[in-house]
């Protein structure tokens, strides 16, 4: 009815006149797509602890034989199809996180940093700008904690400008990673490649920092309401930790599973980057079972971001119930 | 080591002089708690058509008896406890969506709008703050979809002014529900209690719009790309969308189930809010049958923000798979 009554009531007038308003509209374009992804952060609270995650990115990779090293790759194809993805393609996910205590403010691991970025066309080093979208000023943090000494945990102690990332924070790493890590002899034993790789960006990383830097035992409260867990196998000192506050507590795996969609369902698994797989592939049915059976919730940095899951005991394995997301705090 | 050296460098000095420095620190306190959550987005592309969940908040409740009408309230509780929730406290959430087909922004669903926003200090009516927050103008939005009349879908259609919450929007209502809601008959007939609050506010909201409504069929592509799916029980004339664009498509379910936790898991269970429950359990039935089949994602208004999801079937029910948040979209 409104396009007759339109052309009836432009009949009548000169064609010149009205043509501005007599043509047909345009199809008119909706405002522009956002084309931006939002902000990469998630809060919750442990007790009065408060955890910011901080998504660092994700990448996606072609699937090959070497990314589970004791399995069939068609096995892994499958596992990846029973979990929704490409068979053919794996995505991993990656997120640190930020405690205030409320004494202190504490991060844990850093995401792979500004080269990371440049390289992955920001797929991945995402950290420094999530923290800035977060409303964390990296002077403020007092406290950096290390879980490992991986690529993707310690390039973000360094910032774009080659300075620190967090000028004013104390390092602290695990003493059994520091030893190994910082020692000449085990790099001159280092395998080609991989190992090495790793110990090259170490000493980059750590003598940027002038490896000034806290070594931590495990079992200790390293920070307020943080304590470290051993929980080798992943690498030779990699570490775990519980945040508790109140009677709240949740469980920082690290990579105790890389994507828990692998290698929950699939815990028998050793992935790429275990340096002793079958402590690794031990250390992670010890720490599941531990979490069945206190019903308590994990925080993973290769979960899918925020990261924050149950975990149940199936027949084969284990099945993380990704926490709700609560729109308050 | 440190404070051993410290304490032995300020040995020799005199104690007034170096009193300021000497002092043990004030244990200084971390940036205060950020106290506040991210905003409430989430984007993701299907084909062309970028999609914008928009959370309008969670809201959690004593569990009563009348919550699910054909279980038992400990059967239900069990449910509760299952997904890791307290058993006498239900958690609901609320997610409208905004899709942008590149030549119409549109909005599907508002939330409960402005005075749930005062009556729940907070909780639920997020929707026009989140939507701030992704950067969407309510006045750009071209059309509005309104999926069935119950509160927490229609009122957000007016704003904290009480005028138009999207001014220049199209208002499109499924013809079945336009019908029903607005018939003086129906009205008069309708029970006390919840069904009389219904009428009452979708009179108070359609006439704020003075009735400027486009009544909408089923099976019908009403904007670029949405396609209107009858999915009748939950209300008279309650109706899902697909969204396709390319070879990507998603089921937009609105309420073919509220929380998946409870109602997936538990197809047969029938809600309070369902107003023909035989009918919804029916409805449920086939439509989360056919996401199993097509292996296709489901957008749910009530599943956990962001609310993306892949379906399972399982011995008794279905499974939600939350899809993985995708930090760069």
């Amino acid at each position: 009815m409104t396009q007759l009554t339109r052309r009836h009531l432009l009949a009548g007038a000169g064609a010149a006149v009205v043509a501005p308003f007599a043509a047909p509209m345009p199809a008119q374009a909706a405002a522009p797509l956002a084309g931006k992804q939002a902000p990469g952060f998630y809060r919750y609270m442990v007790g009065s602890h408060e955890v910011t995650v901080v998504t660092d990115g994700a990448r996606s990779f072609p699937l090959t034989a070497s990314y589970v090293t004791n399995a069939k790759l068609e096995d892994v194809g499958k596992a990846l199809e029973a979990i929704h993805m490409p068979k053919d393609r794996m995505t991993q996910h990656y997120a640190p996180i930020v405690v205030n205590t409320g004494s202190k403010l504490v991060v844990i691991d850093t995401g792979s940093g500004p080269n990371a970025y440049a390289q992955t066309k920001g797929e991945l080093g995402q950290f420094a700008t999530n923290l800035a979208a977060a409303g964390i000023d990296p002077k403020a943090v007092d406290t950096v904690i290390i879980s490992h000494f991986h690529n993707d945990h310690v390039s973000g102690l360094i910032g774009a400008d080659k300075k620190l990332a967090f000028p004013n924070a104390e390092v602290m790493v695990p003493a059994t990673e520091w030893k190994f890590w910082m020692d000449d002899g085990e790099m001159s034993r280092a395998s080609k490649g991989r190992m090495e790789g790793l110990f090259r960006i170490n000493r980059t990383v750590f003598d940027a920092l002038n490896r000034k830097v806290t070594p931590y035992d495990w079992n200790k409260e390293i920070a307020p309401g943080i304590t470290s867990v051993a929980t080798v196998g992943h690498s030779i000192g990699h570490t775990s930790f519980v945040i508790a506050s109140g009677s709240s507590k949740v469980f920082v795996q690290s990579d105790v599973t890389n994507h828990p969609g692998v290698f929950a369902r699939n815990p028998g698994w050793a992935g790429a980057f275990d340096q002793d797989p079958a402590q690794a592939v031990a250390t992670r049915a010890k720490v599941y079972d531990m979490l069945v059976a206190e019903k308590m919730l994990v925080q993973g940095f290769h979960y899918p971001f925020p990261g924050l899951a149950y975990v149940e005991k199936t027949g084969s394995g284990y099945l993380e119930i990704p926490a709700p997301w609560n729109p308050t705090i």
